[in-house]
């Protein structure tokens, strides 16, 4: 798929700051392909996160209606977190589902991985969903946030859009990637073939 | 639409790391609304960044693939940038739409504006569709990335998606933001209305 298109050349890499597993801010010194040399290219790594749309048997998703404090509003948000160290994401995913809805699932499709941040990277979404899911506990996330869960229709979704309901990037992301079915199927077909 | 639901408050705030207008990264003390202090809840704060739908009179999209330094590989990307300072995000699109392609558009909807991580907030992606852009002149984005304009048919934006195409999380967002219809028009619709 890259034609010839080279990655860059990573000369030198600095830790501008480590602030545990949450957080760390790196600087580059990078080559481009042409031969071009950049001084403080920086890289920020963030936790990666699993993200999930988790429907159950008749059909309705499970949303968390939550303040979050990165747009500093509350947001319609899908269920998700971060990956504990050294943690699958699938199992990670599974974890977080139960935590902050109490709910458990057996048909799970991944969606794939992606980058936050094109420059940057931040962090990785890795994306999933989930079928025919039941309740099975109570919620107990142990999040900082006061949640909501709410059982919204697929045309409850759309609508909510309208009503400035979302506020994060990777909810947008996950409404397009399950709700066109084409774009959904080619996303697990690809998310299911072994890495290169 | 908040119901009760209360924003934290942010009783401190230190700024652990200030490399200029690219990223600074904070250190918060926050109260939650039950009154838990949380120490160090920390903010990343990137450069907001544009990313655009746009296509021709033909209806074909304006694609560029790119070896992209977040993901560490070449992506399949809408036309996207940073704001300047003080820029407004729509003469920013305008702008790195003629940087990146050559090309100039004349009729743009506003999809409205995202940010990228939920809790430490990265930074925000303000998402357009232009129509019947036409190429005007010659590409020069300055940008240190090589880039290959592609012009595919909304087909071929689906089945790049079988192909692992896409390695960034924002071009998921835009694919679901204008080719879902109903979502397309009450993201326009929400980014119409006057904020509150």
């Amino acid at each position: 798929m890259s034609g010839d298109l080279k990655p860059w050349t990573v000369l030198e890499r600095r830790t501008l700051l480590d602030a545990g597993p949450f957080l760390k801010v790196h600087a580059e010194t990078v080559e481009t392909p042409e031969g071009r040399r950049v001084e403080n290219f920086y890289q920020v790594e963030q936790t990666d996160f699993v993200q999930m749309f988790v429907e159950d048997a008749d059909g309705r998703v499970l949303m968390l209606r939550t303040y979050k404090h990165g747009p500093r509003r509350v947001s319609q948000t899908f269920p998700a977190g971060a990956l504990n160290p050294g943690e699958e994401p699938l199992a990670a995913a599974k974890r977080e589902l139960l935590e902050e809805t109490g709910y458990a699932a057996e048909d799970w499709t991944a969606l794939g991985s992606y980058v936050v941040q094109g420059n940057q990277r931040g962090c990785v979404c890795h994306m999933f969903h989930a079928r025919n899911a039941r309740k099975v506990a109570e919620a107990d996330s142990g999040d900082l946030e006061e949640m909501r869960l709410e059982l919204l229709t697929r045309a409850e979704l759309i609508a909510a859009a309208a009503e400035g309901d979302y506020a994060l990037l990777p909810v947008i992301a996950m409404l397009g990637a399950v709700l066109l079915p084409d774009l959904r199927d080619n996303l697990a077909r690809s998310a299911a073939r072994p890495a290169p």
